[in-house]
């Protein structure tokens, strides 16, 4: 079967079942192979390529809007619109996305990356849908994590109450990215074992009928009971409180089951919401049988007998650094306990949680109640620690406005995949942070050079007793640097000269150090000699250095890999501008752009942060051309 | 009775029904003096007097952690807890906080401002007690409208998860701020007239008795019957299937039922809500009849026909400005609809919602949903125009990075209290939005000088077709400018001279455009010329004009009501970077730290905005000192 000349989802109209189980065959084979090769959420697609098949062979995409939640979970839909011959591509530099993409296919309706948008999207467009008197439907497929995601249930109980015509695609994998969490995931639970509604709607008439007829005081209570209680057998109860419509549970590996729910659906009016049951990994027997979910997101394997096919690294992985640094301060400090959305696998905390399980709280996906109850935590003297992505901290920053740094709480915070993740592309690159955290009152923020400096910067996290302080730290792994046996205190605000130089100064940290020293070497073949920096607190600055570094009358370049807008680069402007100094000084960093998906050292290029480009900034810096400076 | 006597709320245990209903009164009329005079939040507080007393008659502050959600109704436990005679200065600078505050008083444990953040903070403080091993109870207060905030449903489902002892407050009083929306404010109105659960709990056991014992197929359904109905016919039933034990609904003016549940509640184990319906005004006839809540938050008013006493001051409102003119270009552009998270008051949309009832979606407390369902309408080419508050934004600042700009998406926003708000303080300063959303890709950013200037832009952002576009405006009135009939378009980007001068330039935007003027005006008698620019485009800014200002080299002052890091003048510090220009520049603006509250003009002058400093600062810029000036 040749699977690349699937251009327009039209075809599976006519397709029989079993046609339809035929072809799910060759697509999770087709998924298995490419995979195998150029990895990628392997796990997340297997589960749903019936409920995919399902959903294009019953509606009508692109008119019907289909909107994938995380979006992760879109392989198939995205062979079934023609792109199968890209899947060689996926997650690589100008390749096939890993997510949906409205410039990929006008069946991308939608972007997604974060988790729980879809269903804040789907209600944007019935609205839209019903100003424009059009007719369509409007089909969120949200999984059973994402739905424990404060804006996801902000939009169920609007939904609810606006009572439009969507059809909530409810992909109940019993796991989100890992475990799933919360009195939510209990009620799915009931509702799983409860059994279909249409199967016991018989007896729960007939049983109803049998209830004696009363009267008096207690006929009113008779009667509410009577009318209650089909009401109640529906399992979906929890949704149907909502104003939803609940269908299910369904079998997502069963296209009848599937398409004879969507044909209720259709025909039911306001918001439905049909609870499929899936299977993570299923048919690819090692991703199946795993229970940890390390088959979520994967990189190259072997596929007979699914063994990770592992670039040889022997560093240790940043987040397990920071994990473990924590364990071992956790066991002197009984006060310590760590707060993780939902991200116990990402942030390596499998070791902490089974050394501390009761002080490991994985909250699911609800970043803003983590850093809120972190803050709790930090008002009764415990040393909270949050280990969360950059990108998911943007979800809490009221909450770091105004629970934590307003009340200056010492709450520690491990912020991961700093900087440019790669393969995950616009949505997660975590280039923001700095920008939208620096300009808070009260915070300390400080990024390692390498995996030692980490450990100590845990510590002095931990030990800090003057507010909130935050620790960012790269994707990936470290630099294999020999790590202290003993923890150090590294003094707040205090930077780090890591090359000496006369002729300019390099201010930079953590992964763009590298890069700094490098171009400072070669610099010095050719005669010039630049200071380079260590700049780890990226606020507090070291005023004191800086003093020293801007008195000397040196050209300064600064270097992150961050946003340059609001970002650190700035914070040395603004230092000179308070100070009344005018040093000749160039930022690089990020620029005004989202930043695509591609390996970080091919992106790195493509926006001019390179050991040459710093090369020709200092040469710059040094030799300006006359009309290139102007002074006041 | 002296009220300014109550130092320590432990004299509440000794007092009886009869003696607590007489302090109600008392402090009901305390409440309506005073506030008479300094304004306040008169309706929230008036509608909680016997909750809070029963609170602390039953729990023992500060042990036991109470935590008033918002905030804004915690003037009784003030009064408890020997703050009473401060009440002349409520809200004043340097006086009484109208929200709760560690500063003030040990009795106050968490601070607040924004909603829905109690019952996380609550969570944390309930794992902090039990991994310290200690016993008290945590208490948050929180009513129905902050409920449906995303993070006290994420909240909610994580408790439910953990079991942790927890004793939720749920004041319901059938409003939030105004109306309230969604499914959780229907479930609650079933709730309210399901009548409790202990009147009804034998006539269901001996209904269930009566079901008759059936076997075979049907046995395992008529199990399923019995064993649920109990569970079913308790009206909370939503908050069970979240993992709480249900009390209520409870009379909120009833001492006699609120210490019996307060009781019950005591005894249970695990996480528990009760269920108290509570009166929004109750005891000052004219905010108890205000069906439109306008008592919610009040300045100055006579007590006996509750008249307000309004400054005189007829120009138009910013927020009735903005309203009005998106009204005007609704009636043409049938595109266009307005989102609100719960503020149809505060952002004067009455007229909008009554001229066009089906296009103003208020989505209650959610600004999560609210920003992502607007970029869901614009994928679909609607205009929608989200109404929010600048402190509210900062709920959704994700939404902004994920789905609004890094989509690219036609969402203009208003942003209302921008800038110094004044007596509402730190929680609600909108002085964080420059600097949380310029270093977004792909947004416009404005601001208008006066409020014909605002409809304009209000124009020019539903015209927009390019992007995401934001005005910010300030809370208050406007200067009472002319208004012109027909709209014009602002070319984005474009700044506009208002006064020319030689010596210096002014670089500002918005409320501090008046200052610049009247020092201009000032530095002119004294011979010096000073250009005073319109800023109004945050982003992009007016490069054209930036260029031909840094060339004629003359000293550049920029002056923002926002904070300085990562604000509008370091977004002119990166202009002069990135094209090599060296100015002789200052940044005026707000300091690094959180502004308290006070009037916004005592405010100014506590951190230096003023007309005199900035005069100052153009002299220092003209004069500089030889000491204060290095060069590179």
């Amino acid at each position: 079967m040749d699977l690349t000349k699937m251009k327009d989802p039209k075809f599976l109209k006519q397709l029989s079942v079993e046609e339809l189980d035929e072809l799910a065959k060759h697509i999770r084979q087709f998924l298995i192979e490419k995979l195998s090769v150029t990895g990628g959420h392997l796990g997340a697609n297997l589960g749903v390529v019936e409920l995919t098949l399902a959903l294009h062979k019953h509606f009508n995409s692109p008119k019907d809007k289909l909107i994938f939640d995380v979006g992760h979970q879109s392989y198939i839909h995205k062979m079934l619109t023609g792109r199968t011959d890209q899947f060689d591509t996926l997650r690589q530099f100008k390749g096939l996305c890993g997510f949906p993409k409205m410039s990929e296919s006008e069946h991308d309706v939608w972007e997604t990356g974060h988790s729980s948008t879809s269903l804040s999207a789907a209600m944007g467009m019935a609205v839209a849908r019903d100003m424009k008197n059009e007719d369509h439907a409007v089909v969120p497929i949200i999984g059973d994590g994402a739905l424990t995601g404060g804006m996801a249930l902000e939009a169920l109980n609007h939904i609810g109450h606006e009572k439009k015509k969507l059809t909530v695609i409810l992909n109940d994998n019993e796991m989100s990215i890992a475990g799933n969490v919360g009195a939510l995931h209990k009620a799915l639970g009931r509702m799983r074992s409860a059994g279909k509604y249409n199967r016991v709607k018989d007896e729960i008439e007939y049983l109803m009928k049998r209830i004696p007829a009363v009267g008096g005081k207690i006929a009113q209570t008779a009667e509410r009971v009577k009318d209650s209680m089909k009401y109640f057998m529906v399992p979906g109860m929890l949704f149907e409180e909502f104003g939803f419509t609940y269908f299910g549970p369904v079998d997502g590996h069963d296209f009848k089951d599937l398409e004879e729910n969507l044909q209720y659906a259709s025909k039911t009016d306001g918001p439905v919401l049909i609870h499929v049951i899936t299977k993570k990994g299923k048919g690819y027997q090692p991703a199946e049988s795993d229970k940890k979910d390390r088959w979520h997101g994967v990189g190259p394997y072997k596929i007979d007998s699914g063994e990770k096919i592992k670039p040889v690294d022997n560093k240790p992985a940043w987040s397990q650094v920071v994990s473990d640094a924590v364990e071992k301060i956790a066991e002197k400090d009984d006060r310590v306990a760590v707060i993780t959305p939902a991200m116990i696998l990402g942030s390596k905390l499998e070791k902490f949680q089974k050394h501390f399980p009761d002080r490991l709280f994985d909250v699911g996906i609800a970043e803003q109640h983590a850093v809120t109850m972190a803050a709790g935590m930090a008002t009764q003297g415990m040393k909270p620690f949050v280990a969360i992505y950059s990108t998911f901290l943007q979800r809490a920053y009221d909450q770091m406005v105004h629970d934590v740094c307003r009340q200056k709480l010492n709450v520690a915070f491990g912020i991961d995949r700093a900087g440019l993740v790669g393969a995950d592309g616009e949505t997660h690159q975590g280039v923001f942070d700095i920008a939208f955290l620096r300009h808070l009152p009260n915070i300390v923020l400080m990024m390692p050079k390498d995996e030692n400096e980490c450990q100590h910067m845990v510590h002095t996290a931990l030990s800090y007793n003057d507010g909130p302080i935050a620790l960012r730290f790269p994707r990936g792994n470290g630099l294999g640097v020999h790590m202290d046996k003993e923890f150090q205190q590294l003094p707040i605000g205090k930077w780090e000269v890591l090359e000496k130089g006369n002729d300019a100064v390099i201010l930079t940290f953590g992964t763009t150090i590298e890069m700094a020293l490098s171009a400072s070497k070669k610099l010095k073949k050719s005669g010039v000699n630049v200071e380079v920096v260590n700049a780890r607190f990226l606020k507090p600055l070291d005023n004191e250095m800086l003093h020293d570094i801007m008195k000397r009358n040196v050209p300064i370049l600064t270097l992150e890999e961050a946003v340059l807008q609001g970002g650190f680069g700035s914070s040395i402007l603004e230092f000179a501008e308070e100070n009344s100094y005018y040093p000749r000084l160039k930022r690089m960093g990020i620029p005004d752009q989202y930043i695509e998906h591609g390996s970080v050292n091919k992106l790195l290029e493509e926006i001019g942060l390179t050991e040459d480009q710093v090369i020709t900034e200092i040469n710059h810096l040094l030799h300006p051309q006359k009309n290139n400076i102007k002074r006041a």
